[in-house]
C-alpha cells in the first residue's frame, strides 16, 4: 500500500480523538497559548507527514521573461554599496512571499551593465554562479580575478570575499545560486563589507586557483590540508563539454559510462576531498542523446535546474512542461521527476541541490520507478538499520 | 569595530539605492511579482544580516507552569493511534505561532497516564527523551523494552519504530527532543505507523542495547559496522553523574579535567564513532559547582536546556532568570549567554541543541567573551581560510 | 581449485624459463650482482607467492614453562636503565633468531620482582600490557598511574612515557604486546630515556584516564580533539566479563549477540573513534560456552592468544594442541586455525593482531570455511573492484 | 643534545647490566633459547634505536648502467608466463641479497624488446611504472588498454590484472615501482595468472579511465563510490608539466604556489578521495629552477627518485652525488637529504615513498634543517600528545 493509499493520514484521526470541542479543553488551549506552548495533537498531521509534503511547488521559470525583466532592472536600479548585487530572486509560488526557491535553495539572475562593478563583500552563506550566456564579466574571490563565460560554474565559497566587473560594453547575466533559505531559517548567516570596488581588476583567462589546481589527478604540494570547500575557483565548460562527450562515446563502444541509456553526467567536486564544492550545495551537469530520457525519480531535498542548451520536455508531478535554453525549473522534496530530450539535439541541464545536507545529516533517500526493494514507493526505508 | 557599532546597515543603505518609488520602478516589481520574482535589494539586510539575528527569542517555561498544563491534558486529551503522543510543545514567542522552540528544534513535556499505552510509530526525525523526574515507563525501541527513570536520557533516532507504556498508577511527564523543525522545513520527513500497542510489555532494569554496548571501551562484535546515530538505547543517570563528580575530583586534584573553573560536563555519544548520539542533536550534561559560573558565550545555533537539579542564574542576551529543577530555556543562535549556580548546591543542567547540524555544514563558530582573536567579536571569522 | 592444488607454481616455472645457465646469463647476474641489482625472474614465486606463505609458524608456548623461566631471569637479571625491561620474548621458531612473535608482532613476558621499579622511558613503538595473573604493579603512564591487575588490559601508545613499580613482596608477570617488529622492519622508531624512578608513585585503584573516559557513551568536554590512540589507560576485567556474560545471556534470551554460536567476543577500542585502540594493533577478548567451537577461519595478518581461563582445544593448519591458563599461541597470516572450549567451563581468550594495519592499508582478507563466495578458497578476492 | 652526541647508548648499557656471564645466566640463556624464547635486554639497542637507524643505505644507481644490462637481459631471458615479467630490482646494499630498494619499497627497470608481450596477471600488491624515456607499449590494467609515453605515471592498484604488449620494433624500459617488501614482510599477497596475452590489443591514446576520471574537479555520476585506489589508469606528462610551469609562473607573479623558493612540486592523487593514488605508495614529482636546491630534511619512511631531466646535485647523509636523466636513488628513514638543480636548466624527479604508511598507522614525522620546535632534531616528539 502506497502512501497516498491510506485512507486517512494521522492529521484528520488526531482531530477526530481530541474529541469534541469541550470548553474544558478550550480553556486548556487558551492556556497553553498564553504560556507559549503548542500541543502535539493539533498539529501532527502537518508536522510530521507519511512522506515528505513540501509547501514550494514545482514550477518553470522561462529566460525569455526573466531576461527582459532583469534588462529593465538594470535601467532603473543602480548596484553597488548597500544593495550590493542587481539580483532577482526566483520566488516559489508555494512559499509566498519568500524570496525562496525551494526551502533551502536560492536561485537569482544577477545582472551587471556595460562597465559596471558590483562592490566586494563576504558572507557565511555558500554561493555559485553558472552561465548560461554571454562573457566579459570577472569576479574576484578572495583577490584572485576569474574570467566568467558560457558555460563556467563559478565559486564562491562562505566567507571568501568576491565582487564583480564588467569589462565591456554589453550587460551580463548569469544564475546565482545560494543557501540563502537555508542559512536565513537556521540563524548561520555572518556578513562583512569590503572594498567598494574589486581589489584587482586584471582580466587574466584562469584564475590562480585553476592554475594551481585544474590538473587532472594532481594536487600541489602547497595545498596539502583539506578545505570545506572546493579551491577551484572556475570549472570550465570546456572540460564539463569533453567529460559529456567521452561518457558517451565510451557508452557508444559499450562501456558503462552513463548513468542510464543515453544519459551523461558529471558532478562538480572539491579535489581536496572528491566530494561536493560546498557543504550545502551539490551541483552536477547532465547531457541526454536526442530521444533519451531519464527514469522517474523521487529524492528527499530539492534541486534546481537550468537548461543549456537543447531542447527538452520536463515532466514534474504528472505535469509536461517544454523548456528551453536558460529556463529554469524547480524540484521540492519527494516530488516525482523526469525529463527527456526532444527535438534533434541533446539536451544540457546544468542541476544544483541541496543533497550535500540531506547525507551529511542522515535523510537522503532517492525512489526510482521501476526500481523496487529498500527504496520502493511501499516503504521508503532509507535510514532503517541505520548503518551506513 | 563591532557589529552593532556599524553606522548603517546594508538593508537601509539599500532602500535609499533603490531610489525614490518612481513609476517605472513600481511597474517593474509588479511584474517581478507576477512572475514570481523577488529583487534581492528589497530583502539583503533580513536575509543576510551582520550576523545572525534570529526571530527565536531567549525564553524561560516554568517547570510548575508546564506540568500542571500537562495533568489537566491528561485529564481531558485521550493518547492513542491518530494524535499518536500527548506532548505539549514549547512555542518559541519569536517564532510566531508554531510549535518550535528554535528553528531547529522541538522540545515538549510528554505526559502519559496510569498504565497507558502511546501506540507505536516510526518517522524520519530523530528524537530523544530526558527524565527529570518520575519513573515507571518503558519505551519500546525497535522491539528493544527500555525502563525511563530520572536522570536518564533516552535515544529514538530516525526510522526506529517506539511506543511507550506506563506500568504505574502514577503519572509520569518527561522532555521530548527532535529535530522537527529542521526536517519539517526542508521537507525530509517520512512517518510509518507501527503497532497499536507496543510490541514488547516486558519491564527489564536495561535494554539489549544497553547491555550490548554500556561497557567503556569494548565494543561487541557483532556491531563493528558504524552507525548513524547510538546504538544505546539509555544513557543512565548513574553513569552521568559519576562522570561529573570524577570530573569535578579531579579538579580538586589540580588534574584538567573541567571545561572552566567549577564547570564540569560530559558529551552523550555514538560509541561507534564518538560523535553526536543523532546526525542532528548534540546531547549534553553540564555540573557547576556552588559558585561557580560559566564565562558569556555566543554560539551559532540553538540551545534547549533543563535544569535537572539546584538553582540557577541564566543570563541571556542581559536578561537575568532564576531557574530551577525542570525549568527550560532557549538560546537562539549568537544569542550571548552565561548560566551560574546560585545557592549552596551544585547546579545540573541538561542541553540539547543544533550543533551537529552546524559542524557538518561548516558553520559552526563561537564567540567566548574575554578570548579575542580569530573568535573575537570585532570578526567572526570561522570559516575564513576554510581549513578543517 | 585451490592455491595447494595447482600443478605448478610460478617460481618453478620462472627457473624453467631462465633456461640452461648459459655463460652469458651467468655473466649478466655476476654483473647484476656488482651492480646492487637482482632480476625477479630468479625471486618471484618467494616474493610473490599465490597465498600469502609466512615464514613465520604457528606454535604453542606454555605458561608452565614461561612463568618458571622469567623467575630465573628474576633472579639473575637486574631490571633499570639500560636493559630497561625484564622482559623475554616469544621467538618464532620459523623466524630465525629474531624475537618476533610474527613479522609484527612482538610478545613477551615481563617480569617485576618485589619492590622493584622499571624506569621511564617512552618509544614509538604502540605498546600493551595484558594480566593473565597477579597483582600489586601500578604502570604510570605519562605520569598517570594506573593499577594492574588480573584481566586488565593496559594501554601505553607510542611516545607515552612509562614506567612499572611493584608494591608489594610478591613478584609478578604479565604480558606485553608491542608492534616492534614491524617498527623494526620499516625504520620508523624512535626512543627516550626518563625518569630512573616513576615520576609518581601513587597507587590509585582507578587512573585519572579512567575516571574522565571510562563512563559508558560519554565523553568529557575537556576532550573533544580524537586521539590517534585510545585515551583509557585500563580496560578493566570487571568491564570485559560483564559484556561477555551478557552477550551469552542475550544469546539464550534468543537475541543476535554473539559472534557466532557460543562464542561471544568485544574488541578493546579508542572511544574518540570507536576504532581500534592504536594505529597498529588490535585487541579482543572471547569468550567460547563449554563445548562451542569457532568456525575454521583464514585471516590476512597475525595474532596471538594467550589463554586466560579454561581449557581449550587449538586447531593451527591442522595441528591440535591442548591449551591452558598462560599459554600463548601465535596464528600467522592465512594459517587456517579454530578453538573450542574443552571440559565443562567456558574459555576465555585474550587475542591480539595487526588487523588494523591490514585494514588501513587494504590488505585485509578473512576466508570462513563453510562460507564461500567472494572470499572463498578459489579465489581471495578481498580487493577486487577495489570498492571499500 | 642531539640523538648522536648520547654518551653510550642503550644496548651497550643493557649488555653490561647483565654483567659478568655468569653460568647461570648462560644457562638461563640456553635454556630460553630451547623453548623459542629471548630475552630483552640482548636486543633493546637494535631493536628499539634512539632513531631510525635503518639498515638499508642512501645509494645511487645509474641509468647508463642499468640500462645497458637490463637490454641484455632483452637478449638472454624470455618473457612469458611463469618468469612473468623481465624486470631488474635495486638491492639495497644495507638489505644484503635481497631484492628490495628499501624494506618497503620494491624499485625495478621493467624492459619489453620489440613486439613482445608480458602475460597478465594480478597479485595483491600494488604496482605503478613509471617512464623516463620511450614509448610502444601498452599496460592493459583489467581490460583497458594503457599508452604509455615519456613523463606518464601508470597505475596497476592491488588485485587489477595486468600485462603489456610493445606495439614498435624498438625496445621499451621503465620504471616499475611496488610494495613488494611491504607485502612480503608483512605476509599480505595472493598472486593469480590471467590470459598468457594481454585481452585487448588496442593501442588508444586514452584510456577509459582518463576519459572518465581526467576532467579537472568533475566525476562521473557512474563513479561516485570511493574506492581505495585511484580509478585515473594513467596520469599524463603533458598535465604534471603543466601543473608544475604553472607554479613556477605563480611564483614569478608573486603568489604562494611553490614548497620552498624555486621549487615547484605535484602529489599524484586518488581523485575520489583526494589522497594517494594507492593506500601504500605516494607519488610525487618535482621541479627544481636551476640553482634552487631544498632544505635539508629528515623523514620517517623511506624514498625512491629518478631523475627525469636535468642535471642534479643530491646530497645523502652528507656524501654528495651527481645525477642526470634516469639515475635514481634511494633514502632509507630519517637519513638527511637534500637535491639542488645544477648546470642551467631545471632538474625534474619523480618520487614515490612508503609515506601512506607512515601516515595511516601514526609514524610519520618529518624535521626541516632550520625549522626548530616540535620536529627539531632535540626531540622528535611527532606523535607527542597523541592528537591528530
Amino acid at each position: 500500500m502506497t502512501v497516498e493509499e491510506r485512507p486517512t493520514d494521522h492529521a484528520s484521526v488526531a482531530n477526530t480523538m481530541t474529541g469534541e470541542d469541550s470548553p474544558e479543553l478550550r480553556r486548556l488551549h487558551e492556556d497553553f497559548e498564553a504560556e507559549h506552548l503548542i500541543p502535539l495533537w493539533t498539529q501532527l498531521g502537518d508536522l510530521m507527514p507519511m512522506s515528505p509534503a513540501p509547501r514550494a511547488r514545482p514550477h518553470v521559470w522561462r529566460w525569455s521573461t526573466l531576461h527582459p525583466l532583469a534588462a529593465r532592472a538594470g535601467e532603473l536600479v543602480p548596484v553597488g554599496r548597500g544593495g550590493e548585487r542587481r539580483a532577482i530572486a526566483l520566488a516559489n509560488p508555494g512559499l509566498a512571499g519568500h524570496a525562496y526557491a525551494t526551502p533551502t535553495l536560492w536561485a537569482a539572475i544577477q545582472y551587471l551593465g556595460p562597465r559596471e562593478t558590483a562592490p566586494e563583500h563576504r558572507h557565511s552563506q555558500n554561493a555559485f554562479r553558472f552561465v548560461v550566456e554571454g562573457e566579459g564579466v570577472w569576479t574576484v574571490v578572495n583577490g584572485d580575478p576569474v574570467r566568467m563565460s558560457r558555460g563556467d560554474f563559478l565559486l564562491t565559497p562562505g566567507w571568501h570575499f568576491h565582487g564583480h566587473h564588467n569589462e565591456t560594453d554589453r550587460p551580463m547575466a548569469w544564475l546565482d545560486g545560494l543557501d540563502i533559505p537555508f542559512s536565513h531559517h537556521t540563524d548561520v548567516g555572518f556578513f562583512e563589507f569590503g572594498s567598494d570596488r574589486v581589489t584587482d581588476y586584471a582580466t587574466p583567462n584562469y584564475s590562480r586557483g585553476e592554475r594551481l589546481w585544474c590538473h587532472p589527478g594532481l594536487r600541489p604540494l602547497t595545498g596539502l590540508a583539506d578545505t570545506v570547500s572546493s579551491p577551484i575557483a572556475a570549472y570550465r565548460w570546456e572540460h564539463t563539454d569533453r567529460a559529456l562527450t567521452e561518457q558517451l562515446l565510451l557508452e557508444e563502444e559499450g562501456q558503462p559510462a552513463t548513468v542510464e541509456q543515453g544519459h551523461a553526467a558529471v558532478r562538480y567536486v572539491n579535489p581536496t576531498t572528491g566530494g561536493d564544492v560546498m557543504p550545502t550545495i551539490r551541483a552536477e551537469f547532465h547531457r541526454l542523446r536526442p530521444g533519451a530520457r531519464t527514469a522517474t525519480r523521487r529524492e528527499v531535498g530539492s534541486s534546481v535546474f537550468q537548461v543549456f542548451d537543447g531542447r527538452g520536455l520536463v515532466v514534474l508531478d504528472g505535469v509536461e512542461h517544454t523548456v528551453e535554453k536558460g529556463d529554469l525549473f524547480v524540484v521540492p522534496s519527494w516530488v516525482p521527476w523526469w525529463v527527456g530530450a526532444e527535438g534533434g539535439t541533446p539536451l544540457d541541464l546544468f542541476r544544483f541541490s541541496d543533497a550535500p545536507v540531506m547525507e551529511r545529516l542522515g535523510f537522503a533517500r532517492t525512489h526510482v520507478e521501476g526500481l523496487e526493494g529498500p527504496e520502493g514507493p511501499g516503504g521508503p526505508q532509507g535510514n532503517e538499520g541505520d548503518e551506513r
